[in-house]
């Protein structure tokens, strides 16, 4: 493979998980900027705020008090946009299809500390928080009205982050959402045909190359996959081939959290921010028996492009045509790796 | 059908031009926001601004100079995504697959006058435009190298549009982008199978219903899909299943411009402000000779939600699972039926 081909002339890579192209056109880093600008706050939060519906102790909208929380605390959503017990109906009416969605939406706060995000934390408390995914994901799954459980982190204003204290979300669901559908076919029909995990056979090729990796502990690997679409987008993904993360044991949850701290710290030192993205773990349906395909793997999706004020933008050609990025992969492995 | 459930209860509605789902939560339009707030710039712009790079007579930043354009023109995209006549190379090396990508991209500029939009602009300025658009398709669409002609407007800077000089783009390349390939896909499976244009089919079902449709003419209807995404999402799609907007007579192609009119004169009145949108034309390709499934039409994607600051964020969830929406579509409709 000639890489410097990657690295100077438009052209597409395939991400073997949807089946997608990303479109990569390396010589527009160039091109002056004279767009929107973000606005950046990098003031530093009161470790407690009284107006915040998360932190400890406070009354959320709905009337409810939070408990004086130490460490992780979960609460179903007061405004869940899937709720269980909802009516079941269906739509066929020509070429009008609709089907009803019942689901449980969770909101899981990472600290009782206000100023914090995951970046701040100790890989220590960061594991408290795999922890809680791990008992949610098996509560939610336990449940017969879920089949699937979303895990995800907007982190930023520029996320669609209504408020900065550090948390993310659960959305659990009868049915697999889109993206998620897309990973169950391409990593079934690898595993029927081979025997192996897609993904894990991709990590073996990557470990050989060496040119995407970021970071690596005993049991994970942080790299930039070869398909990424976001300028900064990274990708954990576990050595063993596990389908959904309870197969973690302790230790492998602590490194999990080392892989997921080292990431955000790196981030946050890129721009001299803190760094916004949407996080979220894919990895195996709740129900179904037949998931031996599933290797789960966490990616981060961060909008920033050249600055703290300037993002990567995905609007018309990226709507109507196919995601583009201007920097390469590459390049970005060398930012990131040079941070840590 | 029943159809109060799709208005009262958590639902997906599939799109049957890419086979996806959206998820529909209407009763989640009641919760409070608390999150980053768009900047407006309700400020009117000067009919010239000498800085603007896209204004008739100024110079561009590559040197060249704009000529004194009357109505519509349009250049080579001086930071183009694309290029011609670039390396052809293919990498297919294990799971690292990429294939390189030549095309031209093209800037459109509406109009010599700085401070309008097509808002602003007649039906029949919009036809010139109309007419450039079908100029491009069969220039480009000539060229060897070319298969697939994008054709899109980015609007406003909350949709990264660099220059407020009312403009659009055309990326025109070798493959077919991811969400053609979609389109493509549905459409010709369907014309297979019944020989007749699925979009055709369901606009005469939606004609039948009345419930989704904004505006029609002797030749387009304006409706919001029954899997539409984005809160005030709309298309326009042409009675008469044409493949591509080369097959519009002169007639048709004013008809055209009256819709375009119409639809976005109701956006800048919906929250009385210049209406931001990414809007992009989906057609046949141009270098394949078995395209009679093809159905062109025009999408508007709009970002706002409540109002002029509050838009809705396409992430975590959305960008892991399923696009999701508060508002149903038939409401939508509603809102803007009654600025007409
Ligand atoms: O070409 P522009 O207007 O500078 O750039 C804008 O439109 C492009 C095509 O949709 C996107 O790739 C860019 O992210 C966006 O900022
Ligand atoms: O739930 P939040 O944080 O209020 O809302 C945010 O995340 C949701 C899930 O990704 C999105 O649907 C919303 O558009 C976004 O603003």
């Amino acid at each position: 493979m000639n890489n410097t081909d990657l690295q100077d002339y438009s052209h597409k890579r395939l991400n073997i998980l949807t089946n997608e192209w990303v479109l990569v056109s390396p010589h527009r880093a160039k091109r002056p900027w004279q767009g929107q600008n973000e606005t950046v706050n990098n003031e530093t939060r009161p470790t407690y705020d009284e107006n915040c519906y998360l932190c400890a102790g406070n009354t959320r909208i709905n009337g409810e008090k939070n408990p004086d929380y130490k460490d992780v605390y979960v609460f179903t959503n007061d405004f869940a946009a899937l709720q269980s017990n909802t009516k079941s109906f269906e739509v066929n009416d020509g070429l009008l299809v609709a089907q009803s969605e019942t689901g449980i939406c969770k909101v899981v706060c990472f600290s009782p500390d206000h100023s914090k995000s995951l970046a701040d934390m100790s890989a220590n408390d960061i594991k408290q928080v795999v922890k809680t995914w791990q008992n949610e994901y098996k509560t939610l799954g336990d449940n017969p009205e879920i089949n699937y459980v979303q895990i995800f982190e907007n982190k930023g204003a520029v996320m669609g982050c209504s408020n900065p204290h550090p948390h993310g979300q659960i959305w659990s669901q009868s049915n697999l959402p889109n993206e998620v559908d897309k990973k169950n076919k391409t990593q079934l029909a690898y595993y029927s045909n081979k025997k192996s995990s897609l993904l894990g056979d991709y990590l073996k090729q990557e470990i050989d190359l060496q040119e995407r990796i970021i970071f690596e502990n005993d049991a994970f690997v942080v790299l930039v996959p070869f398909w990424a679409i976001w300028p900064f987008e990274t990708m954990i993904v576990p050595k063993k081939h596990q389908k959904n993360i309870l197969e973690m044991n302790d230790d492998e949850a602590f490194l999990y959290a080392e892989a997921i701290s080292v990431i955000t710290k790196a981030y946050d030192k890129l721009f001299n921010t803190s760094f916004p993205y949407s996080s979220g773990i894919h990895q195996a349906p709740t129900n179904s028996e037949n998931n031996e395909h599933w290797h789960w793997h966490m990616s981060f999706y961060p909008p920033l492009l050249r600055s703290a004020t300037v993002k990567k933008f995905m609007v018309g050609y990226e709507m109507f045509g196919t995601p583009q990025r201007d920097i390469t992969g590459e390049t970005a492995v060398k930012m990131l790796k040079a941070l840590l």
